[in-house]
């Protein structure tokens, strides 16, 4: 039905190119060493959106452009300190901690209370104010250490960290404390956003290792425990930022839009190299694959870089904004934003009256993909085009082995280093595989 | 056909209680850091076995025993140097070379000879005498990076390695130096086995980084080479080691038996932390997580940690020649010998008159662990358990994610902080699920 051996031989071409040319290991290291870490606002950011618009002015798409968004402005401050104060096991005791994204600091003297443990968001509600109001609201509810895929387990603790000091706030208490989004045992903490606060009763919010975090639960059991926080995050005055997009116009469907994207913002504390910078250098990879076997899409192709995904998701937004307002149709958009590890496959999702007929024509294609270790499951795809759901397209997420992911995100260690050349470069040559079977073939 | 319900309950909890009880991690750690490397012969390989026995001893074994098997015994001596001498464009320039393993020495002055650069063992042959008598013979032929399994790669390169050093020695040649065996560019020699001279004209063999390849080459390019190379390599006299083997005898076919094995044996350079401390404790591993789910085996389970993979397989022939002897039946044998990386599957292979029906049996099983990422494929399964195809059985190798095998294989970065406590624990668990799988309803 299709031409199978053409087809085949094009996507080992494009794995071969990736392997011996590719280019975005090198673009990753310039991201992550000359730019740095790159929250939405700060001035690494800046310098990644002007960077990246002149990298992609050289890789031959027909325009190139900035689409501006508003985005918030968060700004850590100095490093967030944590002790275990007076206890009566062990003395004074520094806990490694870090102010969670979007939230406010302690002031300068910092806060000593009572810690409660809690592991969950309904146990704050059932201890009400007579039991909150005054302490420090420790979360410390695990990640599941037995799913399979990581992000799973993710997804079943993260609300800790993105509502807990909105609920413990209302109940009176003076700051929280998160145990880091990890199944390690170790003594980094994992910053992340919070909520931002909606009614003015924003209190401090902080993540603690999970080497911490075990300490202050054995602690608990043995008696009373008083932590003392200091965190310095301010919320500034929003700025103006930008996706950076760039596009070729279709030879033959130019109405229908094929996407790929990850962000180009970062948290703080890293290189922001696994989350998003793979994805990043593997949305700018698939164009120049493209060029290197002779490839020219059918369909409108449209690489972008999208803006304050870690807190806000102003760049999707404004992306899917004005992209409905144009009435324009994405046939498939495709984000990377699960790290540059192996790649397992994809996940899709989609509007219920098309998917399963797009999906269909997606698992006809499997016995060209799986010679690459790639499969399919239905479900997620990404953040920052989940709001592109509407046009009746397929939504796609890229799904490499998930295993390592939560040792490094929204920590210091997520840097170059901790990418792997070739499982950067499987990935691209994955995207690139499955998005030129889209473009030649469409979906429908 | 099978109690699917049971088995993927009885499979889930092998998962689960691996990722939360499983103990290899922790062994791994002992076999890394207390007693180190483990070369055939060496002290650190006679701890290794004392040791392992001890921890086997407490794993609930019917029998533990110590099988005797004759290894070589080779030196390294102090550490190898290579340099560029005088050379028209570089002057004189260190080179970051290793001895390769049952190389004789170049004696304490070292070798100075110019290098002629060979890409095959057919081009030393067609050079002759007249081109290489008096050279340093440089094998440059590069892993192929475009092969997805990194150890076909491997099994592309190798036999500069493994036989180079015969060939260049028949023809006078003074010396070899080997490109190291991995796609990464890197400044890390590896080291790894040639096969020992059988004829008395054994000449140094040394293996130099990839960087080290690459700059050779491009000064080759240029004009003449000249490299001094100094290597201690001595090969002593044989020694005793032993394999170390644990025992249940199976309750309902005691004479079908199940064995999983890995290597006791390393080089020398680093910690053996994947190659092949993973497969021993993905081995040592398996009888526990049966005992936490209440299997009991009904096919005879041996869990056997073979010496001497890595330089001589001395430990597998004793192996082999005493099972053949006693007319045993291995219905199956599973060796894990690719690393703690994030399971893909496994490679099956066995004697041709009864594959077919093994594999097909395999085959149905698949449901069951395709949630766990797990796949099957023919071909391949360890040197160690080579040598049993003959009784009819089927040989399976575990085949984990193979991406970033040879960035640590035989160097100095193989060691326990580069395996992932996650990615190993699945391994074992898939192993574990597998054999279940196998003793429970046999294969035939």
């Amino acid at each position: 039905m299709y031409g199978q051996n053409e087809d085949a031989f094009a996507i080992r071409e494009i794995y071969d190119k990736a392997l011996t040319e590719g280019d975005c290991y090198e673009w990753l290291h310039h991201l992550c060493k000359d730019i740095g870490p790159r929250l939405a606002g700060s001035p690494g950011a800046e310098a990644a959106v002007f960077s990246m618009k002149r990298l992609m002015d050289t890789l031959g798409f027909d325009t190139v452009y900035l689409q501006p968004c508003t985005v918030p402005r968060w700004d850590r401050g100095a490093p967030a300190s944590g002790r275990i104060v007076n206890n009566a096991v062990v003395g004074t005791e520094n806990l490694d901690v870090t102010a969670l994204g979007n939230s406010v600091g302690t002031g300068p003297e910092g806060i000593t209370a009572p810690i409660i443990e809690v592991f969950s968001l309904q146990e704050v509600e059932q201890l009400g104010r007579d039991g909150v109001a005054g302490k420090i609201v420790f979360f410390n509810r695990p990640m599941d250490p037995t799913q399979i895929q990581t992000f799973r387990a993710y997804g079943g603790a993260v609300d800790q960290r993105g509502s807990g000091h909105v609920i413990a706030a209302k109940f009176g208490a003076r700051a929280t404390l998160v145990r880091s989004m990890t199944t390690s045992l170790d003594d980094i903490p994992h910053t992340g956003a919070v909520a931002p606060s909606e009614d003015g009763f924003a209190i401090p919010a902080l993540s603690v290792s999970t080497n911490g975090a075990e300490k202050l639960s054995r602690l608990l059991r043995q008696g009373e425990v008083r932590v003392h926080l200091q965190s310095n995050g301010r919320n500034l005055p929003p700025v103006q930022s930008f996706n950076v997009i760039g596009e070729v116009r279709g030879s033959e469907f130019p109405d229908e839009i094929v996407l790929v994207g990850g962000h180009l913002d970062s948290w703080d504390v890293g290189e922001g190299a696994h989350d998003d910078g793979a994805g990043i250098v593997h949305s700018l990879q698939v164009l120049p694959l493209w060029q290197k076997i002779g490839h020219k899409p059918k369909r409108t192709f449209r690489c972008v870089l999208f803006m304050n995904e870690e807190n806000g998701l102003a760049g999707g937004r404004a992306y899917w904004a004005a992209s409905n307002e144009n009435k324009e149709f994405h046939l498939a958009a495709l984000e990377s934003d699960s790290g540059g590890f192996t790649p397992r496959g994809f996940s899709a999702t989609g509007r219920e009256d098309v998917f399963t007929d797009d999906y269909r024509k997606i698992n006809e294609w499997l016995p060209l993909l799986e010679p690459y270790g790639l499969g399919f499951t239905s479900g997620g795809s990404g953040a920052d085009i989940s709001g592109l759901k509407s046009q009746g397209g397929l939504l796609i997420g890229f799904r490499p082995d998930s295993q390592r992911y939560f040792d490094f995100h929204h920590t210091k260690t997520d840097v170059f280093e901790n990418v792997n050349k070739r499982e950067l470069e499987l990935g691209a040559a994955s995207i690139t595989s499955l998005l030129y079977l889209i473009d030649k073939y469409g979906l429908r």
